[in-house]
């Protein structure tokens, strides 16, 4: 992995990486924020997933998380939301919600999409072994993210317990099989095979397989998608059902954008930083 | 004026408004945060003046300051940076460093941009009164900005020392007279009487006046623009002369990014509070 930018904040080092990635079939760039912590020894690590429209640089920027992750000693490790550059398949409307920049974290098995949407491997496997390897990190692990990314930080947490010590989200597409986003994607990534779907809904899976991992959702009551698209109470019910650690936050007045997830990424982090130190 | 956006932000409004500027003659945006305490009555304000190519937007999304001012009780009044809109003049060329995004906390003098760019009387006066008039603020003003916004912020301030409480930059264009970015701006909007370039030169105007004024400055030395443009030496020549109460703050390995602002924001903003609170 290639050092691209680098730059000094809240007295550690925001950085931009490419690569190669072998998931996804193209190059890649990601951020990480390493605390100042990370000078003296290895860090625990929040792996950050941002929404539909995101690269790395939108969290990165507008969250404020590197002010708590530098006072907690935890490195933040945040990827683009899709496979990226010329030869990767796009939706042909360019539409925001399907192809670039809308990976939906899942591995896609319908073409076009299956020679580079493989989300799910890159972030679960590939992403980690790499920055393990090449990074001051302890390997403890907790997963975040926002809409689409909150839907692919629950996604992989409950269908890897053993990998994340804790899992938070932001307004995440809580039961994307039942929502317009999910549906069009889903149906273009993964075809008509809904026990595939099922494997990439949060809601089902929480029900199907319950949960013993410390949950944290936030959910603006103002967001312009909640009803239609963010769908909490599917994931609340089956929280509820499963007798999962699922704390499920309504915050008024508060909508889908950077300026709710800045409110709030110090209670994520903090209740991260609780499960990582542990252990 | 006229509210285009709200959205709500540690407990308080993040607000976009537009409204027809006198001084400058044409449509103009701009951005409030109002704190939780304003709900209660009024409070101080802080001003944002921005750097080159940015709007009111840049500072409201990227510098994390609306935890601190929530935290202190802080208004935050963030402007634009240049008259806006088809009818204004532009670089020829669309140049970053003038015309539109580089209105340099002028008056203009010089045709063309003497019809809108008049952002010194915008800032210093129109913009006060029209929110002093129209929201919960007490009448107590600081004032604070990045690069060409510190230039402005200093030369406000120590041209107008009765209408501020304090100043503080972020690597300010510290003595424009003697930099490419001032003599270019200058020379284009001010023609080529030096006396009137003194009186927007931050270094001239504090030796030549004086200043009782707290005033915080913090320059990365890892910033790209800082031996050619910035020149914060002298400035503090300058107050050293004048045995003016100025901080100049070097931070090791920061550069002129937002990330930079982000880190110290906190230390600018509990400045201003001191002062603010007083009287």
């Amino acid at each position: 992995m290639q050092l691209i930018q680098e730059q000094k904040c809240f007295g550690g080092r925001q950085i931009r990486y490419q690569h190669d990635s072998a998931a996804l079939n193209c190059s890649m760039q990601f951020s990480v924020f390493l605390p100042p912590q990370a000078e003296q020894g290895p860090v625990p690590a929040v792996y950050w997933l941002s929404g539909l429209t995101c690269s790395d640089e939108n969290f990165s920027s507008k969250a404020g998380a590197q002010r708590v992750a530098a006072a907690l000693g935890l490195a933040l490790i945040i990827p683009d939301t899709s496979p990226r550059g010329e030869g990767v398949a796009d939706d042909e409307n360019g539409a925001y919600d399907l192809g670039l920049g809308a990976g939906f974290y899942v591995n896609a098995t319908q073409a076009p999409w299956d020679k580079h949407y493989h989300m799910y491997d890159y972030v679960l496997n590939e992403l980690p072994a790499l920055v393990e390897a090449e990074l001051p990190l302890n390997g403890r692990r907790a997963i975040s993210g926002h809409s689409m990314g909150g839907h692919g930080a629950l996604v992989l947490a409950l269908r890897n317990p053993q990998r994340f010590v804790s899992v938070s989200a932001f307004a995440p597409i809580s039961h994307p099989s039942d929502c317009p986003w999910g549906k069009k994607a889903f149906a273009a990534y993964l075809g008509e095979d809904r026990q595939q779907w099922a494997q990439y809904d949060a809601s089902l899976l929480l029900a199907a397989l319950g949960s013993q991992l410390p949950m944290l959702v936030d959910q603006g009551e103002a967001d312009n998608f909640l009803a239609e698209q963010l769908k909490p109470q599917a994931l609340a019910r089956a929280g509820e059902q499963a007798d999962a650690a699922l704390s499920l936050r309504m915050q008024p007045g508060y909508d889908h954008s950077y300026y709710f997830i800045a409110s709030f990424i110090e209670d994520h982090l903090r209740f991260h930083a609780e499960h990582l130190r542990g252990g």
